[in-house]
């Protein structure tokens, strides 16, 4: 359990508590409340995209709007992405360059790509309303430049275009016509999520929405009957109640570094190398949203990324499992890649390339476990089963030279034989590789950011987005900005929905 | 939504309530209660395994216990069941049968075998206690008859020792020294279920346990501290208010035939063409659960079975994944089989065999959907990625015939080339074969069966066993017996614990 909301803890903290009793509920009785230390119309936990967002609209909406955060600095998990957001059906981006999109065809891409039974009412909103998204952004000052990168991998360039998943892979490019659909801030880099957070909270502050930070969120207070009224804080190590007069919001993220949350929610995730976000994904979010009675749904999924390139040469090289078999299109989305490898290969998986196709350096993110001249000799020195390996190769080296991959249909840009010696395996394994892991599963919520109970009815008062919720992203992670996507155009509908509660 | 437990069938029932409002909480505050309709010690919710040894170590401790049941019959989801508990570490009827075990191995198994990171609490005390639990089970009136098969699936003999599950398996076999753990009443036919039950009911009913049937359980009572003492439930249309004194055990099952439960929380089974499971399997016991705040965990998992044996010629065939791989030893448990199908290749599979090895007549389960002179035509019919079938197959082959599968190990026993024409190709898909599915996610519990809240902390007054936890079984399901072995031996614990409660 994470120590910041440890049991422990929270008792000692309620020495100073303006609550009567020790709670031992797993939410407090708003009854038990003797005194509210601030009162506002919107309380939002988390100050990352999903949060701010919510917070704009709330306050569009006239209401007096307080955001939580946990750490010092504002942002939250999202400014520590890539600040891609995904978007199409023909926005003015995609146009400026030349693309054409609609909003069916990124409707057929997230369906087809995704894991089984997507939440299809917000993947239906998220297209349709795609563009409308892109003008909000563009309103809030995110920049964007109106320039295409066919860059593989998030542009390190200022171009704010690019193909940020799997749209171009087998069968998904004969599924739905692909679009670059990753739109990133115009700024040279891969920190576009400061970029995209530095204008959101700019534009929230213009807007008078205020900030709290460096305090911990314990407990949701409901009443009686049920509906949420409040949260319980921990600042400077005392506890205060805050009144939410139309609902609070919880947008304080997932919980990849709640480590034992990873643990009995999602084993695979668990074994991933790297924790990645924010420091305070804690899933105190998630917990009291289950404390107060909602369903948390499909808490095993998460992204687990291998990402194998830069630089795109390697991609021609072959990825295998343990039987020396390959298993995937190389080109895949690095969350696809990871997720067949951490999910669907028990963790383990190996990059066999030539003397062209190696990294030629080393790299933070695989090393290179075997090399030999011949295809026979680095099968040994890995132990594959006997003629494996000799088989996978020879197999994929006979139909890339003539441009064809019959098991997986490689793009034909990287069907090169492997032929030069020396061969050298790569480590893809998900405790030995840079291997980035995050949670997307969370609190069960509707299309309006209603945080529903375990018979699918709406806690009244209760709202969430982001990843405290379980909502577009799943199990494979299919293309960049997906999640930070879902965050900003979610969080906004809860905003809009919970601001506009009389 | 199940009907059963639709919000608009709930309020209809609230037209005879005894309580003040229309609940609109997840659970209903004892404040509200304004008659109690009956009062006793222990209140158990489900008559199965889990129920039922609950409720029979409860009544041990001098308690007066009440069995709610929604359906006519007694015995759950486990009188479907073939009866099999899983027990081992030298119980007598291994030593009768010249097996040795230990809990060690049992242990190994066990952790080995499963998914990643099991509840090591709850396996652990399984292991060491299982000498025990059959001891328990012997008293309970089960009978044992002390002969054991080596039949492979389970006995439609009266023997009451087998392999249930994967031990045999490579590398399994290796790991842990195999012992037949799968213990089954002496009773021919595959209802050994019905006989558990049988015994487990009538030692219950001989020790003053009552049952309700054909009641539905709506929702749990909590007092202001979060305490549960009661269930609400409905009876005949009207609402009835029953009070625990010292405590609610959750024993209602899983949650297969809620669909729509199935799709949020486990996509994978909810494609699998057989939902396994008595009816009232709704998920009711979760659901109430989480409505008192409480978290269920890897509800994503469960058991999807590919019942490929027997006859056993059929293993000497070879399963391949849609780029004709193999991807698992064809005699792997039918669980372990069926999980690789449904969760890591994407619900697609078939069986090959030649002539000796096909089933030889209409199978319920599987349909040949090929059938060729060559291995070529097979998978032209197949439309398999060229050449792949014709490699996998010759490899396997090649090897057989020296006694050897590089791959997977398959046991020797199934090692026989496939080269007798005509060759057939079975359909194992999830939508398409006869794939039953069942649910193995639930509530967290400690070994003591105590209901545990998102931050760890048990929930006053509420338990929970069987498949309405997340307990021993996980996916891939690793042998038969092992879940109706965890409704019994933690039933019991459960039982224990709260009716020791003062």
């Amino acid at each position: 359990m994470s120590r910041a909301l440890s049991r422990r803890r929270f008792l000692m903290a309620t020495a100073a508590a303006t609550v009567a009793a020790v709670p031992s509920r797993a939410s407090e009785l708003a009854s038990d409340i003797r005194h509210w230390d601030m009162t506002v119309d919107v309380l939002i936990a988390g100050s990352g995209a999903a949060g701010t967002s919510a917070a704009i609209e709330a306050r569009q909406l006239g209401n007096e709007v307080l955001v939580l955060e946990k750490l010092l600095k504002l942002g939250g998990s999202s400014a520590m992405s890539g600040g891609v957001i995904y978007m199409g059906g023909g926005t003015p981006l995609q146009k400026a360059c030349g693309f054409e999109d609609t909003p069916e065809a990124m409707y057929d891409f997230i369906v087809a790509a995704g894991r089984q039974h997507p939440h299809l009412d917000k993947v239906q909103l998220y297209c349709e309303q795609s563009v409308e998204h892109f003008h909000w952004c563009v309103a809030m000052g995110i920049p964007y430049k109106h320039t295409f990168t066919d860059g593989k991998g998030l542009p390190g360039t200022d171009d704010s275009l690019y193909y940020s998943g799997n749209e171009l892979t087998y069968p998904l490019r004969e599924i739905a016509r692909p679009a670059p659909r990753g739109h990133v801030p115009g700024v040279s880099g891969w920190t576009g999520g400061r970029t995209v957070m530095a204008a959101l909270i700019a534009a929230a502050k213009k807007r008078g929405i205020k900030y709290l930070t460096q305090l911990s969120c314990e407990r949701l207070i409901q009443q009686a009957d049920g509906r949420v009224s409040g949260l319980l804080v921990t600042i400077n190590g005392e506890q205060k109640a805050i009144r939410a007069r139309k609902g609070v919001v919880l947008a304080c993220g997932g919980f990849i570094h709640n480590r034992e949350m990873v643990k009995q929610y999602a084993p695979e995730l668990y074994n991933c190398s790297v924790p990645w976000g924010n420091m305070a994904d804690l899933g105190m979010g998630i917990q009291m949203g289950i404390g107060a009675g909602a369903a948390a749904i499909r808490m095993d999924q998460g992204f687990s990324i291998m990402p194998l390139y830069q630089p795109t040469q390697v991609l021609n090289g072959i990825v295998v499992n343990q039987q020396a078999q390959r298993f995937v299109a190389e080109e895949s989305y690095h969350g696809v890649l990871g997720y067949e490898i951490a999910y669907n290969q028990k963790g383990q998986a190996w990059l066999i390339t030539d003397a062209n196709s190696q990294y030629g350096y080393d790299d933070y993110r695989v090393k290179a476990v075997a090399q030999a001249d011949t295809i026979d000799a680095l099968a040994q020195q890995l132990d594959f089963p006997e003629g494996a390996l000799q088989h996978s190769t020879s197999y994929f080296n006979r139909h890339a030279a003539a441009g064809e991959d019959p098991l997986f249909h490689k793009a034909k840009a990287y069907l090169k034989p492997l032929t030069a010696p020396p061969f050298f395996a790569y480590d893809l394994g998900v405790s030995s590789a840079f291997f980035p892991a995050h949670t997307f599963g969370g609190l069960h919520s509707s299309v309006n950011g209603e945080v529903m109970d375990a018979w699918g009815q709406p806690i009244a008062g209760l709202y969430a987005a982001g990843r405290t919720t379980s909502g577009l992203p799943t199990s494979p992670y299919i293309a960049s900005g997906i999640s930070v996507g879902d965050c900003t155009f979610f969080g906004r509908r809860a905003g809009r929905h919970v601001g506009g509660l009389v």
